[in-house]
């Protein structure tokens, strides 16, 4: 997963077009700025050509699959293109299939219910618990946080060596953490998964977005990735590959579509003949626009790009970096350290300050808007905060009380759609932030941070 | 159940403006028509009320829950208020809860696996595949098809009743038959459970789109319906009611969102603490466009006047089935006979026809998409069209011999959107080609039974 270094071309390098680029949002401190949106990696705007798109198709959007009618041919045809696109995009191998669910959580759920009964599942405590959490009635072996990449590698050998039986089983890893925005090193844990006899599916929530993932060169054998993170945000996600355990596998929904033949049988029961993969997995109507979507956003990917859209970010990354460096009461957090390639996705915490407090007022008083929290991966972040890893933290319920250190994180993120403006805001609303302390004061109100609109903190 | 008989408002009584209503496509007998889209049973157009919601809404689109930005908080907002606005629109007991899904297949997977491990499920053979099949660790009492809502009480009391042991129960009905259009006695259905210690999900997937519902006065204890039935198909569904056993069951889906706590344990494993309902089922990043376009097209319905709404409508069953009586090759398809009130939803046969080739001819010759098949209802298909009720036929792979008597039907299916000249040209095309056979001749490609650009059939 080494980060290209391609040479910049300037003509494709401004940021992709997205909605809401304009948008303005008021201030606490009076007056309007464009928003900038930076919490990327929560859900990313929509990229305008997906949105073109999308609104093109709209009023020819008919029912898929059984419909005699033009539309419906015609929406049957955009749905099983959309399929190969989505295919193309992720290098797939002649034997994959691509199904459609409605996020990078469903993907994941549905794998783990077409495991086989007997198949131990191994997984890093620094997932999110997208990764950590679908698999229920599975053994499943969580592996501690690892230091370096090559760590990450030891310690999947050696679990997936010491299992008891040496059976099945299936790894599960992000390939681009949700907190750090580190790569991990997918095609080296690929090949330890396989020297074992162990499969390996590749989250790529957050990689997908900000770099190009080819599944046969990583060889892994599914990838899982969400529209909404992917400038797609209409309600679907993808699992692509391996078909014989998702062949093997009840469907994950019961119903019309994933059913080919259903008959009474003469004991009063009844009989069904189900579909074959993907069909099988996708009962129910079909999201049409969000799988069109998925597809419109891989194209435009592709087609501007994509090496050049990383270089873009890598830019971006390397300003985050530097420009959080040089406020010494920043704390960036990492797993992997300073040299670790990764994507345009950064936590840090301030000294002296809770992150809820620290986020609202990138909000209120700059129209920024990032995210605060444990960032749906617990175990991590207690890991990367040095407090107790057992101790469970809350997610999405901020105990803001300003001044205090905050056992939260402030997260950043960002991708094709940034402008060079929202970065420059940012570090100097941080910078700001630190050294003059915020404006407001702020208070706890239904569960969010939010400015105290009778209190100022401090004269501008 | 009884439909309206309120005077009709001709202010209110135009068709609902929908997308798609000036799309013109080919005809192969040359020349273009306007499309009419008269497959709402499988997916509606959507509503130009909804679509403009989403578009005015869309580059403000932002992550929901967890994000401190002002377009999360936004975005936040207007997810919950949406959840508010479905609850008004069925009519919610102060208890009930509005879970969103991805459908109504999805809906019903989910109350299935929500269900108590003890719990027998009460269903007719006559529903479609989505409550049909769901049910799969249960012990599931398939229900005869009744001939008349009379004999569907009696033959579910008597089912109840007999129910050994006499424990735990849930009957699943459909409001509206996606295959004949008529109503079933919900009402007494719901009753009769509940007389008997069972509870009642009603299917409301063909039913919502053209009828009020209201859950408290029907007194059933869960709601399912599709958005993209209901003029919003941006992939979102929603199953509403009691709380508790949703409340008592496994989180659906294992991810972020559903999850509030998360700590390794002292022995290598992992505690989870769940969110309660209706987060507790919503694991992942929701489909906030999705389920905003739902609670807009709850709002368009109503404050169009959903009574002059189902006025309209019954007016164009009437033309409908007044047309096709006049045509003795057409049978239309009936469980409870010509006095069932029923939805915008007819099926028939025409004699001497395969019904592929009827669709097919429907649409090329007359620009009109209807649906040919067995609507994922097989069984009540089997029943209606007299065949061997066992006997499985093949969903969405038609076996078009044209000329030959098919095993499949027809169907036509209308709604708010529908304008009066689509159901004249309907009838007129149905009449045509009963009595002067089609233009050209037809052959299957690829499952579709397309026409045959070589061969005319008739002369004009």
């Amino acid at each position: 997963m080494s980060v290209s270094t391609a040479a910049i071309d300037p003509s494709v390098c401004a940021p992709l077009p997205v909605l809401g680029q304009d948008v303005t949002v008021p201030l606490v401190t009076g007056g309007e700025v464009t928003y900038a949106a930076l919490d990327y990696a929560a859900s990313a705007p929509a990229l305008q050509r997906v949105w073109d798109d999308v609104a093109a198709y709209a009023p020819y959007y008919g029912s898929v699959h059984r419909g005699a009618g033009y539309l419906s041919q015609l929406s049957t045809d955009l749905f099983e293109n959309s399929r190969r696109t989505v295919a193309e995009f992720l290098g797939c191998r002649a034997e994959d299939q691509v199904v459609f669910t409605r996020s990078t959580t469903d993907s994941l759920n549905l794998l783990a219910a077409a495991i086989p009964a007997d198949c131990q599942v191994f997984v890093y405590e620094t997932e999110h618990h997208a990764s950590l959490l679908p698999w229920r009635d599975a053994q499943v072996t969580y592996l501690n946080a690892p230091r370096t990449p090559g760590q990450a590698v030891e310690s999947l050998e050696r679990a997936l060596a010491d299992r008891d039986p040496y059976g099945p089983a299936l790894v599960c890893v992000t390939g681009a953490s949700n907190v750090t925005g580190e790569l991990w090193p997918v095609k080296e844990l690929a090949a330890a998964a396989h020297a074992h006899g162990a499969r390996i599916v590749l989250d790529a929530a957050q990689l997908a977005p900000h770099h190009p993932v080819d599944i046969a060169e990583l060889d892994v054998d599914w990838v899982a990735f969400s529209g909404h993170k992917l400038y797609a945000p209409f309600g679907s996600g993808v699992l692509a590959g391996r078909a014989d355990w998702l062949q093997a596998a009840e469907p994950y929904l019961a119903g019309g579509g994933a059913s080919r033949k259903v008959a009474r049988r003469a004991d009063g029961g009844v009989d069904v003949d189900w579909h074959t993969t993907p069909a099988r997995h996708e009962a129910g109507s079909p999201n049409v626009i969000g799988v069109y979507s998925i597809a419109s956003a891989c194209k435009a990917l592709t087609e501007a790009g994509f090496d050049s859209l990383v270089a873009r970010e890598q830019e971006l990354v390397s300003r985050v970096r530097e420009g959080l460096a040089e406020v010494p009461e920043v704390q960036v957090l990492s797993l992997f350290g300073d040299d670790a390639p990764r994507v345009g996705v950064i936590s840090f915490v301030v000294r002296g300050w809770n992150s809820s407090h620290f986020a609202a007022a990138l909000s209120a008083e700059y129209g920024i808007g990032v995210r605060d929290g444990l960032f749906c991966a617990h175990p991590l972040l207690r890991t990367l905060l040095g407090s107790d890893p057992q101790d469970p933290g809350e997610c999405g319920a901020p105990e803001a009380e300003p001044g205090e250190r905050s056992l939260n994180a402030i997260r950043v993120s960002f991708g094709a759609g940034t402008p060079d403006e929202h970065i420059d805001r940012f570090l100097r609303a941080v910078t700001e932030l630190v050294r003059e302390g915020a404006q407001w004061k702020y208070r706890t109100e239904d569960g969010r941070c939010v400015p105290d609109r009778g209190e100022v903190a401090r004269t501008v």
